[in-house]
């Protein structure tokens, strides 16, 4: 059997949700930046350009810590970074990272690759070690350079790119949507073949992009094409482009892009964020019945949610919730009176919208519930006779090993609880609602989700293994390094 | 006749529309800062706060440019700021500017004053001159400093400080809202006598504060008491607080506050902005006749005029223009398609709301014209079969001296123009509307408004005087330093 | 009888030894610039240098932590600071301290006052309390600011300068050398009636400048033209300048001045500093009698005394111990092992020197002895065979209430201890030999120096008093903020 | 025959001269800090570190660009580097340059590989365009990078280390003192068989050192064990070392690091160098007839030049140039007047040494001449009555393509000049007068030494190349980026 170190280390950097992007054609780096900010949504920790230029046939990096505009403040930031191929990573901000910022890179063979990777490796500590003993090393702890050194032995193994990438795929477990560059001149886009995080393609006036969503194209100005398939490849140069699909696959979106993580105006696999999101709303309103005067989202994510409901309920619809759009990033909060205070500096309440006036607040989701309970206790201060609250995702009762940065069930607030136990404990309404997950399947049309975390089930091999050890440490990992 | 070198110093800093707090209270310098955060609407250039404690009878400022959580990161950030009095400033944005932060200090009398100012002084250089006779000197080219200046020179004449605010507020033509602290334990706060910029004061739990919103108010926790009238003063110790009209006022609240500047939530002279908002929407929705599908807000400030609108017009309200909250400041944009490229990077489309629909697209104002020429244009590309823009201003004719930073004629797309004209040459949308000034007086239901932008009549002689300069030199200022 | 509280307040920043500069000619900035380099050698901590625009009519500041040439990194840093007249100062490097940089600056009378000042006032606590009764307060803890306070206060009540200055002299007691610029265009620069700091005139090209050292002058190209009398003014303005003595002085220069402080080119009231050095080390040579291969210095303050040493010993001089120039300022040293490695870093031996010789090594001064002792273990390490140790200040045995940053009997190595016993528990040489006064004396041909720490007799009313109140508390003042 | 583009390219980053450190051993990172800031003389433009762990196998990087004392400023700063390998490098100051710090790595094979590098390599391009066709890329313009490359692709041809580096050896032409470290726990140290730049090792209490110079050693506490000779390598682990000859070779030590670039106490070659300096500046002084008062070196590579001058001319030795020590890096010059202001600022002169006397002024060397023409112009301004220049190094005549950073025949103030030619044209002091080749041998008591700049003959096959090619093109090459 494993010990606990082990698992820790397989499961390290859970957290890496982000966004990649890819560009062929002239300016290829004011593309990416575009698209970057396009995506910013998916990681606001970190960000890097790597671009080649088939010139001087040098690559050119450049990345930092913060959002897209505050590493590249004006036009001359991405100006040095020279050539027609681009590599684009934005990173998801978890407390107390240590991780560097994307893309990774090595100097051959290829004459050298740049990759950027959204996604979590579940066998992480397996493919190290087993890369170390063939001659490859790791300059950091990012997940995407296991990737990059998997690609690099395969092709070593096989000089053939698309056998490497096969192999990868039946290797690595756990989700990956990947795009890199070499100096060959040569784009990869592969997307793992659960599909678990999103990878779209797209193109305008001889440019060529890569993105994780499609709201990244459109800040582009690149026309949606479509969605890379699980388990396929895309390759594309300076000539055009081609898709072929690598091995057997299966569609298991993560419904946390829809619910969360994406951009309402994205399109991810056929299906646009807002609408599903208005569409769940309203699905909830039909069947939640409240008596209230007022619907109003936690905004941002929520606004089409809670549009919804209002719809179906004939709740009037405002925004009572105002969100501080000049808070930036706040300093890490340490106990609950940071925490409140946090939420103070994010959010005011419109009196004349909430005062005596019986309230449904509606939000994307429920993880630890550390932000809920303030915003209710503001509500109330504020005058609301009632306050009801209601969460788009169902009760999330297991941790996830593909991507999102829940990685324990001890964290969770739904963990062994049923709704009311977690109001009465925590949140402290007057009612807590969640939907459940056939409402998600209604709103989506479709059943081809990765809904792991809310059925305590795991696609793959690995993430069965581990919630097992986890279940057996009592819920729980050790505390690591970058946890708060 | 004055020359134009002339007018220019006398108008110059008229961008200097700020926020500004004072603070009595254990804690000043965190009080000051949450307070600061929740009026960064009012300023995102720079800040500042100084403090004062009565024990080791030092002054700590701290200033810098940027956001109030980037210039103060971390609560050791302000933990240094000891001391039971505080005064904080939130400073404009403006490009180009070289303006140092607020607040400005002597050390002599009262054992030193610290100064914040929100507003603009018309007569500025008039002021300097006398100033500089009676042995003053300036540091900086804040305004600031010149009240700073005439507030010491009345009090070494007349001993008094009620005596040496009269004189400060009979001699200084303009908008001013001042607090101001002292070495010997005194809190100032005056309005000037046509109560053109708002400001506020409330208590709780021992912590007694000035600010220029009440959103400022909820931020820190502190319960709104009033608005500090015009002509009026307020001191305040440790003991309590007084108030004392000084001397003869009329209200003459700024509209541009209540449409574009203030935060939705916050209550101005009595005036909930939020629901002035949405009354005046429903008011232009009842009046402007549309055929359309979809109404929507160009986020943020516009959202209740937006939804408004909506109600009356019987149009749906829909989210269709996504802000990216995630752009923070782009850089300075010196043609059309680096400003078209900073409408791209700040704005996504959600398509399914746009595409074959007629749009009703509502914003707050016109003055250059330049963001919404584009925002159209992308409603356009994203397959709007028709657009329609409302605004929530009526047309500004006339430059502001009284603290907006519309510093000429020949600027504004409205100077000589009819809408129908503005419509055809610059935004090229279906229509293009704007609100009278009788919508405004409705939805406010008062007439204690400055319009003199909208009127080109000006409420002060400098103001009157300036504009007829201004129109003499054909409507137009030399170029200065400060813009682009 | 005084607390010890209140002998920490009138002791506080005793370290401020530093350089101030003042200028008026074209390009005020960079001539300060260049001299405040040129006198970097007083303080290294930081910096800055504030112009006055007789055309705008403003003050220009930039201050910064660092040498000159950190915070003026290139010409542009400068160029901003427009106008004719300059006040530019360096500091004292002290571990520990919070100190800000110099220049000071009131914004009236005058129109305005900049002062910087070089020395220790005595009496500062009385003062400061004097100061806030007449309605003065502080911005920071700065020395300089109760000389501004001081100067402001007596010219509010006598309304004439001279009398201001004089009156300010009667009432500082302790060293200081003061230069200023007033918003009227004067430049005033004076010394205490002790005379105990430097400060030197000069011009060219209608460029004057006022210095702290000949040497700063020089870097600029300005021509000396003579030292300021103890106890005198002198007023400059663009027309000319004129000094007038103001009251009854004797000059007492700081010896450490010429032993440690000065550059060795630099001519201090009449004495070339190396010249003072080189005589000093042949007195040394001829009266310290030691058989030995090698005279070395520590470089670079004892090079001329070294020399002077071989000279009359007649034992060959050379260069045994390598200082390395590019160590920069190292780490805060904590322990002994940190001072070890920051002795190492800072010198290399040049074995073929040291190895089986019988070495004299010449070093200025030992206060605490820690350099000292690594340097000799250094030396032994390297193979000497003997190590003799000649020190060209006598022994230290009282505090400093003028300048010098030796605030306390117990710090001394040399307090109650004989230089056998010195080197016997420290230094571990095979012997260690101080100087006399009469050395002094005899190189300076002149009596005319401060030697209070090596009499333990002080020149003021109030350096008895603390010296006599430091006593009484054991030798030693309580731990200070700054102490490290 | 080849084109002017591709001389450019093979002769790119000539000025790379720079300074190695590799450590196996408890706190290598400390170790290699210490011995860095030991040979920082070598090269203040920019530093790094990069260690490996054999715990964690991670390589821990940090670079930056400044003195070592400025990149790591506290312990903390390489207390994250963690590992009991570690290899440093210090870059050579250029202006203009965009070169990024060393050491550069690749992921694999060897489960990565460090390398940093001191030389240059004068068939760069041939090897960069072969190297490509291997599949290898490049991330940077550095030189070392290409070494990297060449070693890696033999490693996979042979896959035999010493093999790889012996191919290495036979085909890269030019300089090259090398150290390596590898994620399988190896050492790596090799030197080009020509010997030109230094390469020493030692060992102390278990910690193994290579580095440039033996100043470097010393500060780091390490006994210097002696000199890895030309086509050697010496490897190393944790258990011990060994040095293998891998192809005959043949010693020829630069003769610019006896003189110039090296710190006077190391040891090269057998050398110590500043012996060297005093037995050449014998030599010059016993055959050079002046008459004069008093020989004074241009600080600090002079002094034991200046000191053997004055022993055997029986002129007086005394410090009249005085080297401000606080000046740090200064601005770009630009032009004439910004490179007199450099050396005002630079160097004081001692009045008192060079009134009205015959001065005799000692430097190393003249390439360009500018500073040496203002230092005389210094020494006639402080009353010099008649100046002589003494150069210890020879006229130099031809660009360099090992290692130092002369890279034409038209930048060179010798060519095609005579000694009075450049003293009459340039310098205009009363005499010049420079070294032969024959008092280097003497004084350095061999002939193992590169002369190639002395005699315009080259070592090696490329160098002759591209001198041709530069005669060709009229001794001038096209301005390249990085040139000022």
């Amino acid at each position: 059997m494993r010990c606990k170190k082990c698992v820790l280390e397989s499961t390290e950097r859970l957290q890496d949700s982000c966004g990649v992007v890819a560009t062929i054609g002239k300016n290829a780096a004011e593309k990416t930046f575009m698209a970057m900010v396009g995506e910013q949504n998916r990681g606001q920790d970190s960000c890097g350009i790597i671009t080649f230029d088939t010139e001087t046939k040098l690559f050119y990096p450049k990345k930092g810590y913060g959002l897209v505009t505050e590493v590249f403040k004006k036009p001359g930031d991405y100006a040095d970074l020279k050539g027609e191929y681009a590599v684009g990573h934005v990173r998801y901000p978890t407390v107390g990272s240590t991780g560097e910022p994307q893309p990774v890179e090595t100097n051959h063979p290829m004459q050298g690759i740049v990759l950027a990777h959204n996604g979590n490796i579940a066998n992480l500590a397996q493919l190290k070690a087993e890369l170390r003993k063939h001659e490859f090393g790791f300059k950091t702890e990012i997940d995407a350079e296991v990737l990059l050194g998997k690609f690099v032995q395969e092709l070593m193994r096989t000089y053939h790119d698309f056998e490497a990438i096969t192999s990868l795929m039946n290797d690595v477990d756990g989700s990956y949507s990947v795009v890199m560059i070499n100096g060959k001149g040569k784009l990869y886009a592969f997307r793992d073949p659960l599909g678990i995080k999103p990878l779209v393609y797209g193109e305008k006036n001889g440019t060529f992009m890569v993105a994780s969503e499609s709201s990244a194209l459109q800040t582009a100005g690149i026309n949606l094409l479509g969605d890379i398939p699980p388990g396929a490849v895309l390759v594309a140069d300076k000539e055009g482009y081609n898709i072929k699909q690598l091995i057997e696959a299966q569609l298991n979106t993560c419904v946390f892009e829809h619910i969360y993580f994406a951009n309402p105006q994205s399109v991810i696999d056929g299906i646009e964020v807002g609408s599903f999101r208005k569409r769940l709303g309203k699905i909830l309103g039909a069947r939640i019945k409240i008596e209230a005067d007022v619907v109003m989202p936690v905004p941002f994510s929520s606004n089409p949610t809670a549009q919804g409901f209002a719809k179906s309920s004939e709740i009037p619809y405002k925004e009572g919730l105002i969100k501080n759009q000049y808070v930036g990033r706040i300093f890490i909060k340490k106990n609950d009176e940071e925490r409140e205070m946090g939420v103070r500096l994010k959010y005011n309440i419109a009196k004349s919208v909430v005062d005596k006036k019986r309230v449904v607040v509606v939000d994307d989701s429920i993880v630890r519930g550390t932000t809920m309970k303030y915003i209710v206790k503001l509500l109330y201060e504020a005058g609301a006779k009632e306050v009801h609250v209601i969460i788009a995702m169902p009760m999330i009762i297991g941790p996830c090993f593909y991507g999102v940065n829940i990685t324990s069930y001890t964290e969770l607030v739904a963990h062994q609880k049923t709704a009311e136990q977690i109001n009465h404990e925590i949140i402290q309404a007057d009612s807590l609602h969640f939907s459940d997950i056939s409402d998600l399947y209604e709103a989506g049309r479709t059943k081809d989700f990765c809904v792991s975390c809310l059925t305590d089930e795991y696609l793959t091999k690995e993430g069965q293994r581990l919630s097992q050890i986890l279940k057996e440490n009592g819920g729980k990992m050790e505390r690591r390094p970058w946890d708060e």
